[in-house]
């Protein structure tokens, strides 16, 4: 039987919606923003969309009034009932109430901010402007409503059955790498893929599938939708932009050299156990480590998100070993660039010598690479950053050159000042 | 939004059909019917099943209470409506009214059977018996339905998206053929398969995948109940009942002989045109075609359904310059064991020859080959064929002895009379 109802409230959709809950978004985004809210909430940061891949020219794929459209429906997003019982209430990291009833509030009546957007060689000059804590939960809708339009624009072509048969060929290839990983014991790893994924749909599918095909080794997803809709747990700590900013307001070279301390002791104070993860990189992970205090080497791990992981590993291993700890009970989360090569070869080299996890993206999400004519529906690396805070630009150097941002001049200071020295180039595909 | 009628409606249901119409049928079993309702009303005939493919135990795989609760459910089955109005109206092969008043008033009224169905030796021993167009309805839906029981048993122990996998990987599978044969050029194909299909599901998927995949060299489907939902055309003639059956009733060596014309005699009576095909392996091809009477070379085309194809349609083609006509305005219909290497070997061979055109069957419909541990969805060679006529054994020689079928005496004696010599014996999988 047709449900007429049903059919008839389709037809009145005007768009499709990509995001469709504020809550569609990574849970580390909300633990950051509620930090923000408590420490830094008069911030005015602008954050901007980098396609890092230019050889995808974005606006000559997507029609600009469907993009308005599409944002234009995420500012309309509020925060329902329920979404907000299942924060305040839920379990998250094994603690009740980790948001507290002052951001609660907060987040209940948020709309998110204007935008602006405008042409420019083929791309977009997408930004938002405003108080930190708003600006910042642009990031992951502003990446999955581009990179969904840009699957749209290239599905618009097919045939019904063609499509189908791309879905079943996709659907294949995650499986047979769920069937990989579930060979691989003592296996732990959570789904990253809400910035990067084809669309929601299929994030939804790709966690589903980890649940039924990996059983406890799938842990939990980065999506507060997915994790709520499907009754398992959202995983996620923090982000660049927390050191990214806090140095850009830094007033002399000394707060500088501090500013990505000060982030972890602000954050030390909000949360223990699972969510102390040391995220090194910003400035380079080798100095960060050589320079931290004594207190930072009694967190629960450390995160890899940049340069080659293994070296990042064996560097967080020597740096524990150094501070006197116990690396076998410190936690590594892999999280750059993984695919299932990647994550079989690193697990086989540090499984037993720290406790090991990943957290799977664009390879999990959006793996289309060579279904479609002209490998259009292939990955590419799109990002939304912190541009500037309080007037200053924000710098990132990280472990792989190629990922740097913000001025010449500033890159230079930054880099004097965290000793960053030579760095060795990785391709940023995703 | 849930239908909730349409979930209620579901619940009660005690069994999932597996055929849920007459129709659920080849064309050509119509057709036939038609011509014995004609010709041989009163013949009495048994139908028995035949697993060609031993190793497939059905009945230690198959639960016989499930078999006759599927089988007593064709048993209820009756023509619609619907169904009688497009058998009536329809154009088939470009003629209106194929089925006559009396045939259709007849076929209304109709239910299938009682069926017999024993174990033994891990198989069933399932026969048919009564008036022979009564009977020989039963072919393909006792074949359907032991085809997707097998199936299901298979599928009984798999999860939600293993089983979501399983289909991804058959539809990239089916679609990467349909893509090789759109490449073919002036091909002509139809689909065979309802016999050994997966699922009536799946067949109807692989019928609207050729649709869209193939467009206009995808000519239709044996299947009617697929040709009148989906507004193609209904494709079949003839099939080898006719002359095995008119031989069994044979008296003398002198009718046997004559036989197998008789049957084309009497189909030339009702049918002209692209129906007019011959099917001429039931006792040997070469000695068929040698023996025939010169009005059987003015007929439209041939159908090679055992041997060696390219053996086959050479015989046919030089059969046809000896009896003085153009092989070029003649029909060459392969039906047997086709997958796409051997269409396009075929129709590389025969094309601009001859007219080619291809009834593809199993591999359409039921490759799932390698699909499952242990193999245990591949195809297998289940057969329902008419064993007796008047209670006299009926005997099929074919191009293959590997398919031939009757009593051992009656087989040499047919043999001797049909001028049959040596054979060549291919191997019988689907």
């Amino acid at each position: 039987m047709v449900d007429i109802a049903t059919r008839v409230w389709n037809h009145k959709w005007k768009i499709d919606p990509i995001v469709r809950s504020l809550i569609d978004t990574d849970f580390y985004k909300l633990l950051m923003c509620q930090s923000i809210f408590r420490n830094k909430p008069e911030t005015s940061v602008v954050f901007t969309l980098i396609n890092r891949s230019s050889k995808v020219r974005l606006a000559d794929i997507i029609d600009e009034g469907e993009l308005r459209e599409q944002l234009d429906h995420v500012r309309s997003l509020s925060l329902t009932r329920g979404e907000s019982t299942w924060l305040r209430g839920n379990t998250f990291y094994g603690k009740r109430q980790m948001f507290r009833p002052d951001f609660m509030q907060w987040f209940e009546g948020l709309r998110l901010p204007a935008y602006h957007l405008e042409k420019r060689d083929g791309q977009f000059e997408l930004t938002f402007e405003g108080a930190w804590p708003e600006v910042m939960l642009w990031e992951i809708p502003a990446l999955a409503v581009l990179m969904e339009l840009r699957g749209r624009s290239v599905l618009n072509g097919m045939g019904k059955f063609e499509l189908q048969v791309l879905y079943a060929r996709a659907m294949t290839r995650a499986w047979e790498k769920i069937e990989r990983l579930r060979r691989v014991d003592g296996l732990k790893i959570a789904d990253f893929g809400t910035r990067r994924r084809h669309s929601f749909l299929w994030q939804d599918w790709a966690v589903q599938a980890m649940q039924e095909g990996l059983g406890p080794k799938f842990i939990g997803t980065s999506n507060c939708r997915i994790a709520m809709l499907r009754d398992i747990e959202a995983i996620g700590t923090n982000a660049h932009e927390l050191p990214m900013v806090y140095s850009a307001l830094a007033d002399t070279d000394e707060e500088l050299r501090d500013a990505p301390y000060q982030v972890l002791a602000d954050w030390q104070e909000e949360h223990d156990g699972n969510l102390r993860i040391i995220l090194p990189d910003t400035y380079g992970t080798e100095g960060f480590l050589r320079n931290a205090p004594d207190w930072l080497a009694g967190w629960t791990g450390i995160r890899i998100d940049s340069g080659d992981p293994a070296t990042g590993a064996e560097t967080a291993i020597r740096w524990w070993r150094e501070r006197g700890e116990d690396p076998t009970q410190k936690l590594v989360i892999f999280s750059d660039g993984l695919d299932v090569d990647k994550i079989e070869e690193l697990h086989a080299q540090f499984a037993g010598r720290v406790k090991v996890s990943f957290g799977w993206g664009t390879m999990l999400t959006n793996d289309f690479r060579g279904l479609v004519d002209g490998d259009a529906l292939a990955p590419f690396s799109l990002v939304c950053k912190a541009q500037s805070a309080n007037g200053r630009p924000t710098v990132k150097l990280s472990d792989n050159p190629a990922k740097a941002m913000g001025p010449k001049d500033e890159i230079e200071r930054y880099k004097r000042i965290f000793g960053v020295g030579a760095q060795a180039a990785q391709p940023v595909e995703v």
